[in-house]
């Protein structure tokens, strides 16, 4: 059935050419419909203002495998690793923030906490009834920017304004490299770093700081002083199934989290607190209020949105992908990374690690050894200072001095892009089974 | 041309009931398409997860007139007034964020402040070249959790780490009431507060705080110290058009602002600092790394969105209506609160209230008097604590004590919604007009 304009030609219309046209404006309609339903498919698309999205691409493009002669960066413990989970999650945790939120100072006047925003408060309490790592009951909920601020809160609430002396802040070797620095920064009246808690006299008033899983060497930790006028802040930025196994549901005193090391968001900035006591939960409410105002609200909407989604990932199965289980996804590739690094230090002599005991997680069933999101790694035979001998192989690392322990030891980053993880993999087997490395 | 379709009758379509269909069919999706159309129009429609917008609904919703015998809570400097403005842009500064964003601490390792995300350090730049109230031209930029973390951050650059002595602060009475307690918070060896700028012995170095337009008596101030040691830091947070002329582009050593008093944004938490002095400013980017490792990257996207769009109803006035030019629309809002004010006070001789003198806005070409976001009242007569006075008719403002000031001043936030400010103009204009009050 042929059908021909010709110009000049009279034109007057027949049924079917009505036919033709109007299928022909359905095709159209339907290409544009389709169009409409590819984005929302991903994200908003050329219709909305463009400006309102602000996407970081260099962000969730794959990065280059670093050069041969490249260094890699391992000394800060930035969770980059954490991009292909949310990247491959799409639009489920995108959020949209309209510009008349985040006006007033305040999120809820009725909370003692009056910064903190309520469902950020729930989507805590949610993850920790799922994964059982914390007892929330009973506890109020201090957030913070970051848990570095929430530190800081708790030393300020726990140490006394009118002591003669500053109480004295301890933690057991090897400590966190960032204590002594946050603790002596402003030369405070109220405390001062004592460092190691093992040598600690135990006649003082003192706080010890318990990091558990240990940062830097993944270990699990109790306090050790145990004199009688110690008061105890449990640090327990890892305690979260991905990197150990959930044995127990903590219930001390005060316990800090952290965003940066559950999900990967370290650049949302948001830590919180569970803590017993309301009147330290009040101080430390007071410290955040003189020190920041309160806490981004903006970033709290963010954190609460993505720890809501990993909850949904355990809670509405229907709707995801099983390969989206966010620990159970984020536990293997941390086991990937811990095999490799243990292969490539087998190799040879020159480098050693740490066992961790084999123990059930109640989360998962499973039964597994610590996995940290950091390598603690020590340099045998010659090798005196570790850090040193990496860099000159180009691995940057951080030195065991500044966590209180030897310079055999160095702190690696376990949890950076795949990309420089196995370029440090291939630099480490090499350097591993080299005969007799020197520095 | 009648057209039906009987059950049991064998139907033969002809061209003409293609047609017909095919006519159909372009209606229904021509429905479908101007349903999509409308959800563009606005924000994203039911197609999207309704759980990836987080709209305070309560937050724009006109605020309930306080009932005669409510509390009207003029304590804190709560910017809400701005909600009305920012209601009426409607999507313009909605901002999208992806859940692969914010993952690293890092925003830009070029820079000195490496959490610094250039698209924040951008829309700060081009905001001030546009107003004109501050320079920017060889500056370093450094972000901060608001002004206040700034502050803290510039008397940790400035005071020497090694003095026998602490750092001597200092501001003029009246000062920010909050200065004594930020500066003191933890007994800190690096510096110490000391009280009115004015009673100060020249001899020590110190450091004076310079805010101006003053918070709280709205005064332009110059540093009243001029001593041979002195260093100056300038809270500018109030130096925008529609609280004050613009008579000068500002270019001291170190310059604060804050979202906040700004663009209304105090839930952002996010203020920026103009240092000249690299060394300065590195000192700086050190201690917000210690006490916080950086600044929320959500808070600075979002604030660079809210900054941008301020510059476009200027730069692009094409795309906005005129009466969304924002400083133009809040000097209004200002000068309509300050006129009613003025009115109640001079309904008798209860109240006084200083008067600005008037200079030509070099921004707006306008010729003002300050008009600012706190209004510094004094009772007169026989009241001898406005504070107590104003509560007991359920006004709550904040005593002229904490200023380090007299209690027959108090200190009244301006900037909250319409509601509340009628509310208390109305009975502030009764009590002003009550023969003799007493306390």
């Amino acid at each position: 059935m042929g059908f021909s304009l010709m110009r000049n030609q009279k034109f007057m219309p027949t049924i079917k050419h009505l036919l033709i046209i109007s299928i022909a404006i359905n095709a159209g309609l339907l290409l544009k419909l389709l169009h409409h339903e590819h984005e929302w498919a991903g994200l908003p698309g050329p219709d909305t203002n463009p400006k309102n999205e602000v996407r970081l691409v260099k962000d969730v493009l794959h990065k280059a495998k670093p050069a041969t002669d490249q260094y890699i960066n391992l000394d800060h413990g930035d969770p980059t690793m954490y991009e292909v989970y949310w990247k491959q999650m799409g639009d489920k945790t995108t959020l949209v923030l309209s510009g008349w939120q985040s006006i007033s100072y305040f999120s809820d006047t009725k909370n003692h906490c009056w910064f903190l925003e309520p469902g950020f408060a729930n989507a805590v309490t949610r993850l920790h009834n799922l994964v059982g790592n914390a007892q929330t009951r009973n506890y109020h909920i201090v957030v913070g920017t970051g848990s570095t601020q929430l530190f800081q809160a708790a030393l300020y609430a726990l140490s006394p304004s009118n002591a003669p002396e500053p109480m004295s802040i301890v933690s057991a070797a090897p400590f966190y490299s960032s204590y002594p620095l946050i603790i002596d920064c402003l030369k405070s009246g109220l405390y001062k770093w004592k460092g190691d808690a093992s040598k600690f006299n135990k006649d003082d008033p003192y706080i010890e700081l318990v990091t558990s899983p240990n940062n830097p060497d993944g270990s699990i930790r109790q306090a050790v002083v145990n004199g009688s006028g110690g008061i105890l802040v449990h640090d327990l930025a890892y305690y979260w199934p991905q990197y150990t196994p959930i044995s127990f549901q903590a219930n001390h005193d005060i316990m800090l989290f952290t965003v940066s090391k559950c999900t990967g968001h370290a650049g949302i900035r948001i830590g919180w607190a569970l803590v017993k006591d309301k009147e330290v939960a009040k101080k430390m409410t007071k410290f955040i209020e003189i020190s920041s105002i309160g806490v981004s609200k903006d970033s709290q909407h963010r954190a609460a949105k993505i720890l809501d989604v990993i909850a949904d990932t355990y809670e509405h199965t229907e709707k995801f992908d099983k390969s989206t289980l966010f620990f159970h996804y984020v536990y293997n590739e941390m086991a990937k990374r811990w095999r490799q690094l243990r292969s490539a230090v087998s190799k040879g002599q020159t480098f050693n690690l740490l066992d961790f005991p084999v123990e059930k997680c109640n989360f998962s069933g499973q039964r597994f050894g610590t996995q940290p999101a950091f390598a603690w790694l020590k340099c045998e035979k010659s090798i005196d200072n570790c850090e040193k001998f990496l860099k000159k192989h180009k691995i940057l690392t951080r030195s065991g001095t500044n966590f209180g322990s030897s310079e055999k030891y160095v702190r690696i980053s376990l949890i950076s892009h795949k990309e420089e993880y196995d370029e440090f993999i291939r630099r480490l087997s090499l350097l591993s089974s080299m005969n007799s490395p020197h520095e």
